[in-house]
């Protein structure tokens, strides 16, 4: 135990992507390096993208991995794409931009499906941000693809939340409907050469009462968020962007915020290692135990109900020390 | 305890409306009413239908509720509609024509938000089959909204997944690529009078190898997934349509799948019951126990880590009996 921790705390490329397999597999054996790996933790900048497929955010990272490392920082991408549970691959490989990072020291690229891990997205998530922070990472990019509960969950995983959007792009009831919108602290307007752009910018504004004579950190130390217009596609805005994404930080800096995510997160992973532990403990005696195998096959075979198994197998193996 | 699982097996509405909303705030009350309701329960027909907003899902379910009445079946409908996290309220109020309905003692709908659910949307909403299976609805309806993890997960909850296309209409690949064509046991092509009707058809049979010339169950009993033409706003195809679900039910039944859904149904919901219970016995302790309250404070003071916070707390609380 703690050789993978070992590498990725050596900055070992190959031990972090074997230890994020594992946290995908939600494999037990990640428990013992995650710790050795978390005192390590709690450096990083973690940011959100989001948006609807066909946004653009892909290219938009791919440019802002350009201007963080001409800033001399370390990034870490982790990239949560739609794709079919069945087949289990990706099925557009519309990731190539961003491939040509991949073979880039600096930056460390996990690309993942967003169906049918072990566990749930957003606790692999979680641990995927330990490892790569524990790196010493100073950037994590979490993309998401879409638009649903994933995108709102992961806002919790983040110090930065980007919303990418597109002037003139599709049904936005959709991403509307979808709470997507009030998770931003920083739109992105991407495609800006569009003729809807505008239109958007100052629907945006007039949403979010967003005016830009005014400070973006009120008195009182939050945020209003602000935006940005970007063609990604030949970098233009994204400069501007980079920078706006750090005035967020220094916001959260200055107001403690920036550690307090840190706080919330240990607390989040405590809770979810000890319901993992406790649970796993349980399941492994469902399936060993004779007694246990045999009030499964009572349920099974409807002559109980889960609720009644549940209290014998639970008074059986618990007990409370005083 | 008990007089609400009373009430819904009297077919008691405002009983199963307020212990679904308990569902809804994972209120630990649920769990004894639960269990009373369990026995009565495994008779319903689960279906699930999915597909994009604007595809008209909801008016498709409100002309089946009319068949399947015609035919003197019960209805339970769970609608699980996108909303915002924050407002915590529907914003689009489309829900109009299923309202009918909602005065109708034969047809019972829940619509809930697909956000914020406290311990997820699956676990609420088996919970809340148990419930409707239990108030003797011959058929429940899940509807979900939008393309998502949630739509995959609700695939294990169902009997039968139907799920809503309409020619022509957006961008299919977002669907491809969430993984949703793989759950249908049943298409339907709805507003079917639009040109690119005929063209998705054409493209789903030859994706799926469909042929009408040959039966839908083959000779190991495995089924092919059907394709129904329909336009809900008259009617039309929806009675064929509904026959097309009963001819899947059937081969559900005469394979014996139809009942192992309902074992594994229970074997997960005994899981659950196990781990949340375990899960909340923890957590009421971390709140309250002074010595575990230090151990958190120690956790956010950064000078431990959750996983040896872990450790300690677990070597606290739990003990196996041999």
């Amino acid at each position: 135990m703690g050789y993978l921790a070992d590498g990725v705390l050596k900055k070992d490329i190959k031990a972090a992507a074997k230890l994020m397999r594992y946290i995908e597999e939600d494999d037990i054996k990640t428990t013992g390096e995650l710790k050795l790996l978390y005192p390590h933790t709690g450096n990083s900048h973690v940011i959100g993208i989001t948006g609807l497929p066909g946004s653009g955010k892909s290219s938009l990272i791919d440019v802002m991995i350009d201007y963080f490392k001409s800033s001399n920082k370390t990034v870490g991408v982790i990239a949560i794409d739609p794709t079919s549970p069945f087949t289990g691959g990706s099925i557009l490989g519309d990731r190539i931009r961003m491939q040509k990072h991949s073979s880039d020291d600096d930056v460390f690229i996990k690309s993942l499906p967003n169906k049918g891990w072990r566990g749930g997205i957003s606790k692999a998530t979680s641990k995927m941000i330990t490892v790569m922070d524990a790196m010493g990472k100073d950037i994590i990019l979490v993309e998401t693809a879409g638009v649903g509960q994933t995108e709102v969950e992961i806002k919790n995983l983040v110090h930065t939340t980007v919303v990418v959007l597109v002037g003139g792009f599709g049904d936005y009831i959709q991403i509307i409907k979808a709470g997507i919108l009030e998770i931003a602290d920083i739109f992105v307007i991407n495609k800006a050469d569009r003729d809807n752009a505008k239109e958007l910018e100052s629907d945006l504004k007039s949403m979010f009462s967003i005016d830009d004579s005014k400070s973006k950190v009120n008195d009182n130390g939050t945020w209003t968020p602000s935006i940005y217009l970007t063609e990604a596609i030949n970098g233009k805005g994204v400069g501007k962007l980079t920078k706006g994404i750090l005035d967020h930080k220094n916001c959260l800096k200055k107001t403690g915020k920036f550690n307090i995510y840190f706080k919330k997160k240990s607390k989040e992973d405590l809770k979810e290692i000890i319901s993992d532990y406790i649970t796993s403990l349980v399941f492994l005696r469902l399936e060993s135990d004779s007694l246990f195998k045999k009030l499964v096959k009572d349920l099974t075979d409807s002559s109980s109900d889960p609720y009644t198994v549940a209290e014998k197998i639970l008074s059986k193996i618990l007990s409370f020390k005083k």
